[in-house]
């Protein structure tokens, strides 16, 4: 018999703290000092009381319970290992069958971490859908997470408690993320597809229009006719686009010209080189995941809603970033069609063979009237580590920043290391090294912008030599362009004065410019209400990275909601995660939006 | 008629003045105000009263100076041009038949350097040995400097004046550096062999036993034979000896163990791949000079003089650095022997080559009896900006520095650019930039240690991608060992505590370490005497390179003497460079040394 949220808030203290027996490990404390926040609106707004009362207990509490967890040590079995998961939890992690090397692989490991972190290491080893970590990938995370540093170590054992004590109470609650581990599943299987060269060492990477990229389209395409979309289409530049239709009654929402208005969400199903499996498709399949749902109870809205899974936004196999919601927007460029692959293969060419008419006047047809829209919303996967070092699962994105790139070169004077005095150095380095301390201070003092000097080189650079030339890129973004262009104002005066007082030679060369995207507010407000019902604490955030949403921004009002990454928010790598949970959370914040929209146009 | 110095102190004012009309453009004033400090012990002392009245006048008083000079531009015709010379001076340096496309490129540099520093483009056309610069090596400084920082060529334009100012002043005096004339002819024709691969480009490459090397052997056995040593050979290891015997009246210097005392001086005659022509051979050709003056004057002083070029110090061609003088104080390395060189051939098989007995036997017998040496000086181009910038031809070496090299690697996060915020980044090239200005500044406020960082790289580093890993170089030297140690502590415990505080890792490889080899007092005070007699201002200052008499240290005791370099004291490189009348200042320094020493024991 499964426990339910209302048993567990209406429960005495006592039988309260027994119901929630057994989700920390031997630290029945945290559940005792979280029920006092009864009665919770959500599993998710009690799982939330627990993390929080964790992050509270400061390193000393937090150190106790990483360290009441069972060491892998010398005592386990070649059959037995690991974590304090049971038993039960570890032969569905596959972790039972260990060959001898492995074992010794295993205790190595362990040996290794205990000599560097002082504490066992801690890992959920039902994984991210809950049904278990592969032999290999547990493996794999052991090596990896040895290479951390120390207190964000102890922060990922903390978060693979907080998963195994979320799994733990889904099994008390009897709760399963239906449509979470469906959506979870569709990206293994859309994950399946791979460009060649990739494909065989099991990476993944869907470029524009290639086989691998037309079998993620026809896939989309069946699936979305799986959830009942009524008319699922691929467009001129190979979006794939379906529509699930309004209410007929009691009355469709009128628009300007008549006819039914529509909510437009998506986002891409292109990836970078060896991606992650998430940037972008998350985006589409929700909302697709929201018309199963709707579907599934035979419900309409007052709206109709479009989900695009655009073609392309990376820019990998033609520099042609944001093709597919830039040809929504009257932003495709026509000299793109000329333009060839590194195999010499032009955008036209490649069109044709994926049997798109590759004409301007069929690519310009796809732009959309603004006036047949209610906006655009946009699901997409943080792609950075705030939401998972916070421990929430959601987050409401205020602006798409704004951002700026430069190419520069600082040219000093290359002279003996050991000849010159250091007040006769025109080091080229040692001015840059100046202008990333500054950088870094001064876009921390605006609190959410960022200044990154990602490429660094001294060329030519010997061990003996001053540098005489020091080649860095800036890469400067915050959610405002006036916020941006006092950013970029600031760290280039500096680098000029520093430039100037170091009698170092500079060039700077523009490569990028993009304003930045506010959300519109009553739709940010939407995202915002959804998370709130869901009982999950409220965080709104910037977007550092641009999105799909950018350019529909330019023709209707957008908002975006933002989904944890696992390990760190890594993305453009094969390490990109996030947990069912965290998209069935997503799901049903989407479904409330959409829910919203319907109660307001009723 | 020539003018004496005796005229000069002892003209009445005016007259004075008008002796010295013209050296500098239309700025009397400079001779008028360095007139003050008569009487002149030597040219050299009036050269530096002149240089001091400019270096004192102010920027405004040395623009106009330098604005004095006649512009390059339109009204010049093909067959004049340039500096402020006289039309005498050009034609010796061959500006008078430009081609009309040479022409037309010299007053596109002008208007170029005119539009950037706002001066006219000043050089001593005559340049470094009084003959004349090629049409060539004109436009090539030219060109070059045009690329230099406002203040820096600024300074470079009053050097230029100094240097035109001091070979008109000779002419006046009827003063020809004689010596230091021959031993630059000298450089030039030691430079004519190089190695292959090298010598087709121009370039001077001379390694370790090549057939250039050899060539370069022969010519410094058959120039001493000419200069008047009684004895030269090629040692085991390729060193070309020379000895130039003792007076054998009054009586020779006594030895512990009975017969002639030594002087033991040289440098090498090896250099790096594409190196400059006085890197080591100044300490060769110097003292060569030293014992043509004695051989010319018909005498001996009661010590013999050894000089030794030592035939390998670069380690370019095997790994070997110092073998040459390393092989007099028992520091041959037997497993050298079958080191091989980038084609596979043994130091063995060179050895034999080139006819050497090639057995460690014949090597370990080269050892030097200290006992039977007064002690070892050297001579040394500066490979270093201080005297070339401070306006003094000489140099006195206090110690050479003591070193310590590491290569180093900060592990940080790589994560991205727009979503990991400031405060939550793990940014490698950040803490490396962090320890660049601690070590900039630690160093500095040593005032005479020095602090590199100069390999630097983010590799594989992304515009879009936080730093996760940053690769480095760090090279500090000071002139003792305490204060190396100090230096290197400061700086470790800085780069861990910065590295600890961002949670970045840090693996550190020590590449290399040399003590200090602070001159004997004794014979650094001989130096400074012999410089104060020139009439030239005394400057001490550490070698921060490494030179032969590194090794000797261990066994004799052992003083430098530098000489100042052109072009910022630019080395290992083929613009380094000397004048011939700085040479004849060092081997008359030389020569007062000797003199000094043949006093002490007469």
């Amino acid at each position: 018999m499964t426990l339910t949220l209302q048993q567990l808030n209406t429960a005495a203290p006592e039988e309260a703290l027994r119901l929630l027996d057994g989700l920390y490990e031997h630290s029945p404390w945290i559940a005792e000092q979280a029920l006092a926040q009864r009665p919770f609106v959500s599993l998710s707004a009690l799982k939330h009381a627990m993390v929080t009362v964790l992050a509270n207990a400061g390193v000393d509490a937090q150190l106790a319970l990483i360290r009441a967890h069972p060491e892998l040590a010398g005592k386990a079995m070649v059959s037995r290992s690991l974590t304090a998961e049971s038993t039960h939890e570890q032969t569905r992690a596959g972790l039972t069958d260990c060959t001898p090397a492995e074992f010794d692989h295993i205790q190595h490991l362990n040996a290794q971490y205990n000599a560097k972190f002082g504490f066992p290491f801690i890992l959920a080893v039902r994984g991210p859908r809950g049904t278990g970590l592969s032999k290999r990938e547990i493996i794999a995370t052991f090596e990896r997470r040895l290479g951390n540093p120390s207190d964000f170590e102890r922060n990922e054992c903390l978060r693979n408690i907080h998963r195994i004590a979320e799994i733990r109470l889904n099994d008390k609650f009897g709760f399963e993320p239906r449509l979470g581990n469906a959506v979870w599943d569709w990206h293994e299987d859309l994950a399946r597809h791979s460009d060649p060269g990739f494909a065989e060492r099991g990476e993944l990477t869907v470029t524009y229009l290639t086989d691998a990229h037309r079998a993620c389209a026809a896939d989309l395409v069946e699936r979305m006719k799986a959830c009942g979309f009524d008319e699922v289409k691929i467009d001129a530049v190979g979006n794939v686009v379906g529509v699930y239709g309004a209410s007929p009654f009691p009355s469709p929402l009128p628009q300007a010209a008549g006819g039914v208005r529509t909510l437009l969400t998506g986002s891409h199903f292109d990836t970078v080189r060896n991606g992650g499996k998430y940037d972008g498709r998350l985006g589409i399949f929700v909302p697709m995941a929201c018309v199963k749902r709707l579907h599934e109870a035979g419900r309409r809205l007052p709206f109709a809603i479009e989900v695009v899974g655009f073609s392309e936004e990376e820019g990998q196999r033609y520099k042609a970033t944001f093709l597919g919601s830039g040809a929504l927007t009257g932003h495709f460029n026509p000299a793109w069609l000329d333009q060839q692959d590194a195999e010499g293969v032009t955008m036209r060419e490649a069109m044709q063979h994926a049997g798109l008419p590759a004409t301007l006047s069929a690519i310009n047809a796809l732009q959309r009237d603004p006036s047949r829209y209610l906006g655009f919303v946009e699901v997409h996967i943080e792609q950075g580590p705030v939401l998972n070092e916070m421990d929430l699962p959601l987050g409401v994105v205020t602006s798409i920043n704004a951002s700026v790139r430069y190419q520069c070169e600082a040219i000093g004077m290359a002279s003996h290391a050991g000849t010159t005095p250091m007040n006769r150095r025109r080091d080229a380095a040692s001015a840059v090294a100046e202008l990333a301390l500054f950088a870094e201070q001064r876009a921390g003092a605006d609190g959410d912008s960022v200044a990154t000097i990602g490429m660094l080189q001294v060329p030519g650079g010997s061990i003996n030599v001053v540098p005489g030339r020091c080649r860095f890129s800036l890469d400067l973004r915050a959610p405002s362009d006036a916020q941006r262009d006092a950013l970029e104002r600031d760290i280039l005066a500096q680098l000029r004065a520093i430039c100037e007082r170091r009698g170092i030679g500079l060039s700077l060369e523009e490569t990028m410019r993009a304003s930045a995207a506010p959300s519109a507010p009553a739709w940010q407000l939407r995202w915002e209400r959804a998370v709130a019902a869901l009982g999950v604490p409220l965080h709104r955030m910037p977007s550092g990275a641009g999105h799909d949403a950018m350019k529909l921004h330019e023709r209707m009002p957008q908002a975006m909601l933002f989904v944890r990454g696992l390990n760190s928010g890594i993305s453009h790598n094969p390490l990109e995660s996030t947990t069912s949970d965290d998209i069935e959370l997503c799901v049903d914040a989407f479904s409330h939006l959409l829910d919203q929209l319907a109660t307001e146009h009723r």
